[in-house]
Order: structure tokens, then C-alpha cells, then sequence
């Protein structure tokens, strides 16, 4: 008997038996960060409701994530609505909501979900994979005893701009670049993609080399796969590249890329992050 | 007496009296793309809902767009929740519909805007304005006989990566760099940054020099910049940069930056194209 994979216990959300679209589920210690979730679970959960709707059509194509508030350990709803099918595409809202203090639903979550039907096309890629040394040349990263859980979940193994090894305040620019994978093997899908797009830590901490307070506001991220694809890449590992782009009076932006090993953009992302000083 | 600029007039909606973040407006005929109105407009419309709700927190941080269906010429509904509002940030949803065949609404645009009160903090770029002509000494596009209204609204003086000479199916790096501006001078605001973040045409097209059909899906906008950065701007030139990342089976991504001439990166966007063949 094969144990379950801890992201697959995350992402465990059940269906109501009388409400469409309705799911529960309970945040999960494995996957948990400082003050909430790891949000890229909280992504993956805001997908995995849609992909698990009965009504859904084809596969996803783009995620928008909105952290409203944080998520507290326990119980969370989920509510995806089918607001617009067309022929091939299919337009979803998702909120994430938890019992508050009073009883009444706490909002801490809102996505938007566009699925598609794909037809075989002409594709090409206008951003290349960047170079780099081959993943098993490269150190894991280590964890210290951050008593961040999510962070052990994944083997990270970064060959640039990873964390600084100095919090000495001293400018350096926001790039990383990273091969990663899940710690326990998993086979790639739609939702562990989603997951692993957020990943980055804020390009704030390595832009300044200082640990000030920051947290994702929002996050998007494309799909430039099928079932196929992600088949293909199965439990191999994925070369990530994050940078900030503008750091402007409490929020940045980051970009960023994750390619397959055998250099096929799967997923780009972009997200919008609070910081403070 | 001056007239209303064209932008000002497209972006009119009128709030409801009994229904709170309610609006009414009409689509404007000189923001008319080929099968519907310019998307930078639909966008530009959902962020203004949020701006004259009355319960504001702040200014925009984040704006995603997702077009479910094209808009028909004539009225549309809009309505603007508030559905969290922190200390200091606030999370909207907004919807757009019209009245459908039977009556009934019909969507046709979701969005989702984050707005903040944003607070001084360091500030830096990673993503410099890019190598460019004084825009004086580059010539403005020639407006063809397209039919396409919106296009004559702005001031176009494309440097590398204009619309091919020839549709001849020649392969082309995807991206574009441009000084831009409203035809008509108007001083820059969050809902002209978040059209202009919308106006560069289809990659694909430039990609392949092929001219199949292509539409936005969805778009995502962060805005970099206060009240006191876009003043500064005022009706001056802004420098913007688009470029396709992957295109695969029936969607392709592109990456839009914009700069103003003195080179602070204003606003960032990504969006999420449909593309034939």
C-alpha cells in the first residue's frame, strides 16, 4: 500500500451532495508557512475545485489568486461558479471563504479561472530556457530550522540568487534561478504547476538582502500545457527563473518562468507582493 | 469651452441610486475594435467602477480582466463589490453584463482589482527602460484604412517590432518597443495606464506574419505608481514594450511593460491571447 503524497492530502477537498460547486476542505501542516498556508496551495485548491466541478471544460489555461486575508488552520470552503461557457472556453470564479468569529463567512480568498478545450496549433517559444549546469551538479538547498513546513515539501536546488546567505542589507539584483521538484516524487499536473509558480520567495528579501514583512497580494499564472506534456515531464525536475521588476511604496512585482528539464516553458507567472519599510 | 475627450466619454457610467457599486454606460463607438469594443477600454471600465465606489480604500495596485464574451454595441450593467477590505488594502470583484436576447443579464466580462493605501517605502527598478529614439525622431504609424476606431485614439511611433510590411509568414521574434500616447492629449491617469497596458496587437501576428485570428482572453495589470508619478507624466510619451513568451495549441502569453519617457516603470501586464491555427 502506497501512502498518500502529503500535496495530494492538501489538495483533499470534497464535493456537497446538494450544492454545485461546493467543496470543503482543512488546511494541512504540511504545506503550512508563517502566518497561513504556503499560497501556492491555496492556488492549487482554488483550481483543483474547478477541475473537480462537474461541469468543467477542458483544461486550465489561466489562474488569477487573490489573498484577501489569511487563511487559519482548520476548516475552509470552497465555492466555484461557472459564470460563462463558450464553445471552447469557460469562464470560473472561486472563493475560498472560513467561518468567522461570528459564524457568518470570512471572504479570504477570490480567483478567476479560465478553462479551454485545446486544438492543435502552430506553437513556438519566444523565451528560452536559461542556461545552466546540470540539476545534480547543483547543492539542495538546506533547511534550517525556519519552522516554515511548506519549504521541506519541495527539493530546491538553487544555482543563483538564492537566499542570501548575509542579511547585511547590501543591493543585489532580484534574479533566481532554480531547479526544483517535489521532495517525494509526484508526476507534474495542473495543480502541483500552479503550486510550485509561487515558490519564489519575495524578491524583496534578495533585492535587499534584508528579511523586511512581505506577502503575495495576488498571483497569475498562465498554462502552456496539456495532459500530454505534463506526462512527459512526469517527476523530472523543473529550471525556475524569478525577478522583481519595479519596488514602488509597498509593492513589488516578480515574474516568473518554469521550464521542464528538457526545455519546455510550462507555466509563467506573475504576482504582485506587499512589503513593508 | 472645451469638449469631453473621446476616453473620458467611453469611460462614462452612471452609479445607481438605490443599488450600491451599480453602474450603467454605452459602449463608445471610438474605442470600436473589429468585433467589439477595444479591450483597454473594457478593462479601463471595470477599474473606474471600483474608483467611483463609493467606499474606496486607496488607489489601484492590481486589475485582472477576463474577457468571457465580447460586448455588443449599446448599454451595459456593472457591478463592483467590495468583498474584503483590510487596513490598508481592499479586494473587488466586478462584473460586467448586458441584457441578453431573453432579457435575462448576460456576463461578459469578470475582473478582480486590488486597491491600497499605499505608504512611502525604498523603492527600485530590475527592469530598466530599454535602449530608444527620442520619440520626436520616430514616425508616427500610419492609420490604414482598418476600420479600427480605437487605433486612432492614440498616438503610435512603434521603433522596432511595428505591424509587418508583409504578411508573408516569416518567422519574427515577437516583440515590439513603441512610444505611445493618447491622440488627443490627456493627462495619465490608473484607467488610461490600464488601457494603454492592452494596446499592443496580437504577437502572434508579428511572430508569424500571419494575420489569424487572435483575442485577449484575459489580462493582468499592476500599477507602480501614486497620484504624484502620474502627474509627472501628464500628457507626455510613454515607452512600452510587448513580447510573446510561448505559444502552444490554440493560447499564447505576452509581457507588456510601460515606462514614461523619463524611465520609471509605471505599470507592468501580462495577458493571455487565443490564437487559430
Amino acid at each position: 500500500m502506497t501512502s498518500t503524497h502529503p500535496f495530494d492530502k492538501a489538495l483533499k477537498i470534497h464535493h456537497s451532495d446538494i450544492r454545485v460547486g461546493h467543496f470543503t476542505g482543512m488546511t494541512s501542516p504540511d504545506y503550512w508557512n508563517m502566518v497561513g498556508p504556503f499560497g501556492g496551495t491555496t492556488a492549487a485548491l482554488a483550481l483543483q475545485a474547478v477541475m473537480q466541478h462537474p461541469d468543467v471544460l477542458g483544461t486550465p489555461i489561466a489562474l488569477t489568486v487573490n489573498y484577501a486575508a489569511a487563511i487559519e488552520a482548520g476548516a475552509f470552503d470552497i465555492q466555484a461558479t461557472a459564470v460563462r461557457t463558450n464553445r471552447s472556453t469557460q469562464h470560473w470564479t472561486v472563493q475560498i471563504t472560513q467561518a468567522g468569529a461570528s459564524g457568518a463567512p470570512s471572504m479570504t480568498t477570490t480567483a478567476t479561472v479560465v478553462t479551454a478545450a485545446r486544438r492543435e496549433t502552430w506553437g513556438e517559444s519566444d523565451m528560452p530556457m536559461p542556461e545552466s549546469p546540470r540539476p545534480e551538479t547543483v547543492d539542495r538547498m538546506s533547511i534550517g530550522p525556519s519552522g516554515v513546513a511548506w519549504i521541506n515539501q519541495y527539493e530546491m536546488r538553487p544555482f543563483s540568487g538564492g537566499i542570501p546567505s548575509k542579511w547585511d542589507g547590501s543591493q543585489h539584483h532580484s534574479e533566481t534561478r532554480i531547479w526544483l521538484r517535489d521532495a517525494q516524487p509526484r508526476p507534474l499536473d495542473f495543480a502541483s504547476l500552479a503550486a510550485m509558480s509561487d515558490m519564489f520567495y519575495p524578491r524583496v528579501w534578495l533585492r535587499r538582502a534584508k528579511h523586511v514583512p512581505a506577502g503575495t497580494v495576488s498571483i497569475t499564472t498562465y498554462f502552456h500545457v496539456g495532459p500530454e506534456q505534463l506526462a512527459e515531464v512526469g517527476t523530472g525536475y523543473l529550471l525556475g527563473r524569478a525577478a522583481g521588476q519595479q519596488f514602488f511604496n509597498g509593492f513589488f512585482d516578480q515574474t516568473a518562468h518554469l521550464w521542464s528539464e528538457k526545455g519546455v516553458l510550462l507555466a509563467t507567472s506573475n504576482q504582485i507582493v506587499y512589503y513593508k519599510e
